[in-house]
């Protein structure tokens, strides 16, 4: 049996009881590193946090190890139990469908144990997920490299006075420059976009297209370390936020459609002009 | 202090590890009933599960008791500890957006613990969260009252190649006509949408608008008792999901859009021509 088990967003704490108890019955124990590496703290001390309130060892499995092992892992687990471990939702923003296709392919049972992603952990400041439209990514723009395909996609739920969740780049493991071109395995230190970064390239392209579908007096959240203990959510016009320290990693954005008075009353707790207080 | 606590979506054992110690702290626990009645079988011996689990009394609050009582919930959580027990998350489909709202009114501190929802459990079915349009609710259609605002959002879902996420109805305590003619409380018995009514009701509405939005063989994935140890997840046509016995409640239904290869292989699992069998 393959569990792939969500960890929810905040820290050892936001695993369910019953993949608590799926991770406690199993043989094998992987962590998928991409995100997690980052949200519970695994670069210092956050995997002996984990392992010591799973009661087992934990082996970290980075993209390459799960590319290259995937075979391994599953080979495990059609004679006893593994579990997966993957911060938020197993089909969350990051994905984890293709370790599942294989498995199935080879007959391995699946079992999901579902948690909190951000893709739901967002409604915490009152806009309702329903009247969201199409999810965007922002990835980091470059010299070169600007693409800027989400501008379409915001300005079309804008037009329908929809809200528009903007998840911002990621880059844990890429390669360095100097690695590609001796053939070594190095790493850029990892990556993570902050919201002022973000409404700078959304500004910028704006400027390019100009065709309105936000400007900086648009209404926007921030959130960072959604679901931790010190997670930090404002609201306020894309000029106020500019201007906010949002603090470590992971962040993400939401540009606000149409608001209903109760979404209002609950926005106005996040503003600006009142407290910059913690959301809990 | 009020805790705003996700259950998740299977049983006693969907509530983190965080979840359960809040619960085990508070001085008094509240479960609301809008839908955990169904989910978590309260009407016959789920209550005591829950109340075995969590070492706690728990007190039954509909939405009656939130909205006449809400002042008494929340004057004791000014002094000691509450939480609030919701199914799914507690931001997710049914919004308790409004008690927070009061409560910080109040000036009583709230704690969110999220879990996983409908909203992203769905995922497990392989189609990208990211991919999907604005979510639509299908109302059951009476003789008199049959509102299709719904149609126009999944046409532009469809044309955008956007998957459509359909919540369907759930009618509970809904005052008997009998006891509002006379002023007496009696209520009719709950009333859940099952799929096949949700896609008749589908095809009723393409049928009178003819402007092709979708057809009965447009793919949908169907869902039924979403999280829990015996959900079913059936991907296939409109024609064919009609056929299907989903069995009880609750179910909800995702209307297919442009799908991605790995989107396509994970589908093909949940097929009708492979295999029924039960998705976990």
């Amino acid at each position: 049996m393959l569990y792939m088990i969500g960890l929810g967003l905040g820290d050892e704490k936001d695993i369910t009881v019953r993949g608590l108890e799926a991770v406690q019955k199993s043989q094998k124990v992987f962590i998928e590193a991409y995100t997690s590496l980052l949200s519970f703290g695994l670069s210092s001390n956050g995997l002996s946090t984990l392992e010591k309130l799973y009661g087992k060892s934990i082996t970290v499995a980075d993209r390459e190890m799960v590319e290259e092992k995937a075979d391994d892992i599953l080979l495990e687990a059609t004679s006893s139990d593994v579990a997966f471990l993957v911060v938020g939702d197993p089909f969350g923003a990051t994905t984890h469908t293709d370790l599942v296709v294989r498995a199935k392919k080879l007959g391995v049972d699946v079992k999901v144990v579902h948690n909190a992603s951000v893709m739901n952990a967002i409604g915490v400041c009152g806009l309702q997920l329903y009247r969201y439209g199409e999810t965007v990514s922002l990835p980091f723009f470059t010299d070169t490299w600007r693409p800027d395909s989400f501008y379409e996609k915001i300005q079309r739920n804008r037009k329908l006075g929809l809200h528009t969740l903007c998840l911002l780049d990621i880059r844990v493991k890429e390669p360095s420059l100097e690695s590609l071109c001796r053939g070594k395995k190095q790493y850029e230190p990892p990556r993570f976009m902050a919201i002022n970064v973000a409404i700078e390239q959304l500004l910028e392209v704006e400027q390019m297209r100009g065709e309105n579908a936000y400007n900086e007096d648009t209404t926007c959240v921030g959130f960072a370390r959604l679901g931790s203990e010190d997670q930090l959510v404002v609201a306020g016009s894309m000029k106020q936020l500019l201007e906010v320290d949002f603090g470590p990693p992971l962040h993400c954005l939401v540009i606000v459609g149409d608001t209903h008075p109760v979404e209002e009353e609950m926005l106005d707790f996040y503003k600006l002009v009142k407290d910059r207080g913690q959301a809990s």
